[in-house]
C-alpha cells in the first residue's frame, strides 16, 4: 500500500469539480484527506458558501472516523439520531454523516483516505465525489 | 479498596481484544479509565476508525459521569433524548450513552473505573467489554 | 475589483509549489484565502507535517486579520510579544505572525485575499508565496 | 511501507515502561500514534499525574505536526517562543515541543508514527521513548 499523494488527491478534486460543472451543480467545496484524516487538497468555488469547506471536511473525516462511507453513515444516523448527535460533540464537530462522503480505497481494498463534497443535494455531492475518485483509478466506498 | 492498576487495566483491554478476535468482530478501540475518569489504557486496532478511541472514551466516561452502566445509559437516553443531548454539551463531548460501556467494580461492589469499547454493534462491543473485565476477576456493571 | 477566483487561487498555489520544488524546499502546505478569510485552495504535500495546513492558514488569515503582510506581522510580534500572544487567543488560533504570509492585491492595490506557506524556513516559505502570487499577475504584500 | 500495527505499538509502549522501571523513573504516560496522528496505544501508570496522557499525546502529535523530533522542536521553541506559543493555540493544544517526543521510522526512513513520553525530566522521558522504539527494531528520530 502506498499513501495517497498530493498529485492523486489533486486529480480527484479537479475531476470532481469538472464533473459537477458538466452536471450543472451548485457551487461546491471538495476535500480529500489522507488515511489519517489530514487534508491533502481543499478547493472551494468562489461562489460557494463559506462553511462548505468545513462541511466537506466533516463528510470526509466522518467516514474515516467510523470506518464507513457517507451513505452508510447517513443510514445509521437516521436509525440512531441521539448517538450521532453525541458523535458531533465527541468529534468536536468533525463528523457529518451524510451522502457526499466516501472512503477512498485502492484495488486491493486498502484504505487510502476519504473525499467529502458539499454544496448541492447529497445525491449530487456523492455523484461528484465518486466520479472524481474513479477518474483517478481508485475505488469510492460510500458504504 | 485498591485503585485499579495499569497492570489490571492492561489485562482487561488485552482480554477484550482477544475475545473480539475470537468472535470475529470488526476492528475495535478499547479504553479503561480509573474511577476519576482518567485513562489508564487505550488501544486502537490499526484498521479501526480514527474516532473509535474517543467514542470508547465517551462510553466509559459517560458511565462514570452518571454512575450507571452503558446499557442503562442507552435506555435512559432513549426515554429522554433531549436531556442526553444536553449532557453531550454539558460534558463537552465526553458522554456517549451506549452499550459498550460498563462500570468496573470489585467483589464488594466498590467502583474501580470504567471500560468503553467501540467499533462493532453495541451488543458486540458490550460482550467484549464484559469479557475483559471478568477475565481480570472483576465485575462489569452494565446497568 | 473582481473577487479572487478558484482558478486564480489554484494557479497561485500550484506555482508556489512548483517554485518550492525548484528551490529544493522541504515539504510544504500552501493556502490561499479570499478577502473574507475563507479558503479557496489548500494543498499539503503528502510528506509535510500534519499541522502545516493550519499553520499556512494562520499565516494567511493573520495577514487579513491585521491588514498587513507576514513580514510586517513578524516584526510587530517581535516588538510586542505579549500583544501577539493575546491575538492568538483573541483569534482562537487563527493568527501566526510569521514570514510566509502575504496579502494578495490587484494592480490598483485592492485587497483580493491572502496566501500562507508553511514547511521550510520563514524566508523560504515567503519566497514560494511571493513567486506564486506574481506568477498569477498579482501583487504580494508582505508588509 | 506498512502502517504501524497495534502489536508493534504495544511492544514499543511496554518496552518504554519496562526501561523506565529499570531506570527508576517517576510514573509515566506513554503514547504511540500512527503517522496520521491518531492513537494506537496509550498507557498511564496509575500513580502518574492525570494530565500526563495529554502531555505525552502532545509530544508525539507535535512531532508529526511539524515533521521533526521533540529535541529539535524544543530547540526551535527556545529560539522562537512567540511562534511556538502561537502553535499551541493553532493546534488547539495538540503540540508540546519538548524532549520525550520522537518520530518513528522504518529502516528506509519512512515515517510510521510518533511516540510521546511524559512524567519524568525531558532527558529521561526521551531515553524511555528511544529505548522502546529501538526494542521493536525501528528508528527513533528525535531531531
Amino acid at each position: 500500500m502506498n499513501p495517497l499523494t498530493l498529485r492523486q488527491a489533486s486529480g480527484i478534486v479537479d475531476a470532481s469539480l469538472a464533473h459537477a460543472h458538466e452536471l450543472g451543480l451548485r457551487p461546491l467545496a471538495v476535500t480529500v484527506l489522507d488515511a489519517g484524516g489530514n487534508p491533502l487538497v481543499v478547493k472551494r468555488e468562489e461562489t460557494a458558501g463559506i462553511l462548505r469547506p468545513q462541511i466537506a471536511h466533516a463528510k470526509a473525516w466522518g467516514c474515516l472516523g467510523t470506518g464507513q462511507g457517507g451513505a452508510a453513515g447517513a443510514r445509521h444516523a437516521n436509525r440512531d439520531p441521539a448517538f450521532f448527535a453525541a458523535l458531533a460533540t465527541i468529534s468536536e464537530g468533525r463528523i457529518a454523516a451524510s451522502k457526499g462522503g466516501a472512503l477512498i480505497r485502492d484495488g486491493e481494498g486498502a484504505l487510502l483516505g476519504a473525499i467529502g463534497v458539499s454544496g448541492d443535494r447529497p445525491d449530487n455531492d456523492e455523484a461528484a465525489a465518486v466520479f472524481g475518485v474513479h477518474k483517478e483509478g481508485l475505488a469510492a466506498d460510500v458504504g
